[in-house]
């Protein structure tokens, strides 16, 4: 039984994938427990808490272990933090003073918190999981259901503020329809999420939070629509589209071209040489982006020569005959590493990051390159390099200078900075070739944090700002004849990444998930549609113009 | 005697002065005091420690006496830390462990300073401030000379690492001929008390606390350079220029205007109306950026309507029949307000600040909007009402709305974030006119922390890429015939603001002390020749180049 007349919601889509099903809200979070004194005894409440605590870091324990993977560290680590001494110690001079063990509990943990958040970057980042297990605990003290994410035995819509890591850890996404939430932009968690995963999203509607469980909805990531209550007609469109997206998904992982033939090498992005022979089963033909991160992250110290080159040495093994674009070691603002950036900064985004870093201590980077450049003699990729958070000429020629040293035979830079892209015909003058990190460069040009919510909004790779400077760095190459690759969250936007080939780029990479969609998508349009696309957005007021006016002409 | 050969140094000259004179060093600051135990009881420490804590605050309080003005502030704020209970409760622990009085002082300062520095934002720039006073306080307990800035009964070339606030507010200006620092760059607080107060200064002289006490120097700030022991025939070239900058700078204080007679207005940077008088005294047009901070930051609460409105019919009267453009509440970043900014951030910087924190409060942005109209009405200033930190094209339509509604007919943008400069043609279709803040555009557009040590170098208005974004927003000026003015440190530096005319500004705002050697500098150069500088800068690789292109040519 459907209404006559249906009801749209407006966000931003993530992909162009559409479902059909009913919502599923994320339960709210506990309201804050009263302050008011205990009828038991502190010697009561001290057992209350000391039960709850040890039941709690049990059960998430159990999860971790049933999940596996990288959640079972997450939740390893929540279930520490209900095991900490010190904050068992605080719950217990709280419950001294005559508290309830529920009100402890919340007041500890939030002022832990409040503690962590002051420090900032990771330690900042593990506020929210902390803010989990409080919850947990008080909702384990109450005898009531932790909040968390819903697991009933059929598919559904989750409806959620935003999704915070240590949910995404626990959700099912077999049972995953589509995900909507109502904070959040392109660049959140959730939209983060979706894209690696291939979820259907739609994130930024702002009445989200209004949808009742079991509302059917269609999610369409195309449009950024939600409608509630379809008719049968829309129901039935719906779910056409969705199953003629499924066959042109499958149908082809050859390489990426336009309409008219034009090629677009389709890349993977990839964190370590684990995603290798997935990103190939998917069509990669290559890798834009390889971080270097993971083999730092874990030591107190940086690793050896002999250590690193094996772990490349099997990535370009994956790869042999391809092209593999190696970054360099991008450490400091939201990835701080104790060996590279040790001063205390009031705005680590701006700060000595990435090439900056590196630069202020040169061995760890000469040991890096010369790693790179072994493992590449021993192998058959056609391995590139690139430095991170560039802002200067003077910079550029520092790396590739330092880079051609080590024997590396083609050196490049990010385009992260909107210096970098405003120089880019002098940068590209000496470098080889350019990759642009869309995230960044749209974080420092509209001058928005990236991870801070209040300024989400900004966070929009579609701003004709940004693709202003994308422009620029495209121009650049095609006058030098040096490739321009892309290899931020846009790429991964299938009607954005026609946009970005007509403003100059040359390659796309992104997560292994997205090239599906990436390449139906191009073969779609032509080279002169990917140019008359990029003058729309570029003429558009906002990152909102920009998106609709190239949907509208995609569709005409 | 002189040698018969001097010797050069080189770094960044502020403003375009020169001077000859004996280089005095800032004392290094004292050792860190051993952390052996002492050998008398913990009570006699305490003893001692009390006497000098109370002997330091005293000393502190009577220097601000004698210095009066904001000095005073500063210096009683040093006197209050050492009288604090809480740093003297820690002091006493310490001692009680067995430490010398040294080294616990030292000890227990460090604790708060990094309490301070883990804080952030206005308590992390009090940080400076302790170290001070524990290093006074340890020198009075060694019973040896306080660090600080030397008072000798002569004039002198101060050579620094970089100042302090507390170290200016101390500063003798009547004896300090020049300033050379080794550290700091165009924007350091050394070059923004140079450029206020009107002093030769060059900075980033990387080979500065070299120079030996007594040693003679030319400094000369409009080539950078520091020229060590300089031939007789050098000095007295130098003392001709000095004399001929003065006689410059004492002719005139008539209007800005270049060579062929092209008028550009020159107004002052002001902070709050008893800077009025000063300014038109040197020549001052009007005012290009009146701050209204000093309205906020002693309340715990915004001020009302009336009382707002008194301050800005202070001002406005000061200014009958000039201009007067009066910039909206900019707080956040390294100016938060309690009642403004309560949520912690990871990078402020790219927070929640200027317009996006008084759009999230509105009714303080309505209040003062309707205040400054009721003072228009009552006044017969040309006033002209700005947003600070505006990114987009429906930020601008927002402001410019809210300030019409409110009553104020001329409603325009900051541009200081690279979106602003790179759509300034869509911004300027509706705002009335923008005016440029160079440090946070060079801070954004190179993705440097303009007030973070580590990345200085990156904080140079002369980077083509800034200068680049200046032309955009010029270009749009002169295409819809809107004003563009500039309101940042650029505008100060004389051969800097010839380019930025060329570039497209119609008007310059600063210190009212930069406004002569400004003014002289234009009358020197017809458009052509600004807009020829311009392209130069515009095509060269770095800061360097581009000042060192325009240098070139500016004496040719």
């Amino acid at each position: 039984m459907t209404d006559v007349t249906s009801r749209r919601l407006q966000g931003t889509g993530i992909g162009r994938g559409i479902a059909v099903g009913q919502v599923l809200r994320m339960p709210d979070p506990l309201p804050e427990p009263d302050d008011t004194p205990s009828a038991l005894t502190p010697d009561a409440e001290k057992e209350r808490a000391r039960a709850s605590l040890a039941a709690t870091a049990a059960i998430i324990r159990h999860r971790g272990e049933r999940a596996g993977g990288s959640a079972k560290d997450v939740l390893e680590a929540q279930a520490f933090m209900a095991e900490d001494p010190t904050l068992i110690d605080d719950v217990g001079e709280r419950l001294d003073s005559g508290k309830t063990a529920e009100r402890a509990v919340f007041e500890a943990f939030a002022a832990f918190r409040d503690l962590l958040v002051s420090m900032g970057g990771y330690m900042g980042e593990r506020a929210t999981d902390l803010d989990d297990v409080s919850q947990r605990v008080v909702a384990h003290l109450r005898g009531v259901a932790a909040p968390g994410v819903p697991d009933p035995d059929f598919a559904f819509v989750l409806v959620a503020r935003d999704l915070a890591p240590a949910d995404t850890a626990l959700l099912d996404l077999e049972k995953v329809l589509a995900l909507v939430t109502s904070d959040g932009g392109p660049t959140s968690h959730t939209a983060i999420l979706a894209r690696e995963k291939s979820i259907v999203a739609v994130v930024g509607v702002a009445d989200a939070l209004d949808l009742a469980d079991g509302t059917e909805v269609i999610v369409d990531a195309s449009t950024g629509t939600v409608t509630v209550s379809p008719t049968d007609d829309e129901r039935a469109q719906a779910l056409e589209r969705a199953e003629e997206l499924r066959s042109a998904r499958s149908a082809d992982t050859g390489p990426g071209r336009l309409a008219d033939g034009t090629e677009v090498p389709l890349l993977a992005n990839l964190g370590s040489a684990d995603g290798a022979e997935d990103a190939l089963a998917k069509g990669a033909e290559g890798v834009g982006l390889f971080r270097t991160e993971f083999l730092f992250l874990d030591s107190t110290s940086a690793p050896t020569v002999d250590e690193q080159k094996a772990q490349y040495v099997r990535l370009l093994q994956a790869f042999a005959g391809k092209k593999v674009v190696v970054r360099a070691l991008d450490a400091g603002a939201d990835k701080p590493l104790s060996f590279l950036n040790d001063a205390p900064e009031e705005n680590p985004a701006l700060g000595l990051r990435g090439l900056r870093a590196l630069r202020a201590n040169e061995p760890i980077l000469r040991d890096q390159l010369r790693a790179l450049a072994a493992a590449d003699a021993e192998t058959d990729a056609d391995v590139w390099v690139m430095a991170p958070m560039v802002s200067t000429v003077e910079e550029t020629r520092y790396f590739t200078a330092l880079a051609r040293e080590c024997g590396l035979k083609t050196a490049g830079v990010m385009v992260e900075v909107p210096s970098s892209a405003l120089l880019a015909d002098r940068i590209l003058a000496d470098a080889d070739f350019a990759s642009i990190g869309t995230n960044d460069l749209t974080q420092y040009t509209l001058a928005a944090d990236r991870l801070l919510g209040s300024v989400a909004s900004f966070q929009d790779p579609w701003h004709p700002a940004v693709l202003k400077l994308v422009g620029e760095v495209g121009k650049a190459g095609q006058q030098l004849g040096k490739p321009v690759g892309i290899c931020g969250e846009a790429a991964a936007d299938p009607l954005l990444a026609v946009v970005l080939v007509g403003l100059g780029a040359t390659t796309l990479s992104m997560s292994p998930a997205a090239l599906a969609d990436v390449r139906a998508e191009l073969a779609r349009f032509t080279l002169d549609d990917a140019r008359r696309f990029a003058d729309l957005a570029l003429s558009a007021n906002s990152a909102i113009e920009a998106r609709a006016a190239v949907t509208a002409a995609s569709i005409s």
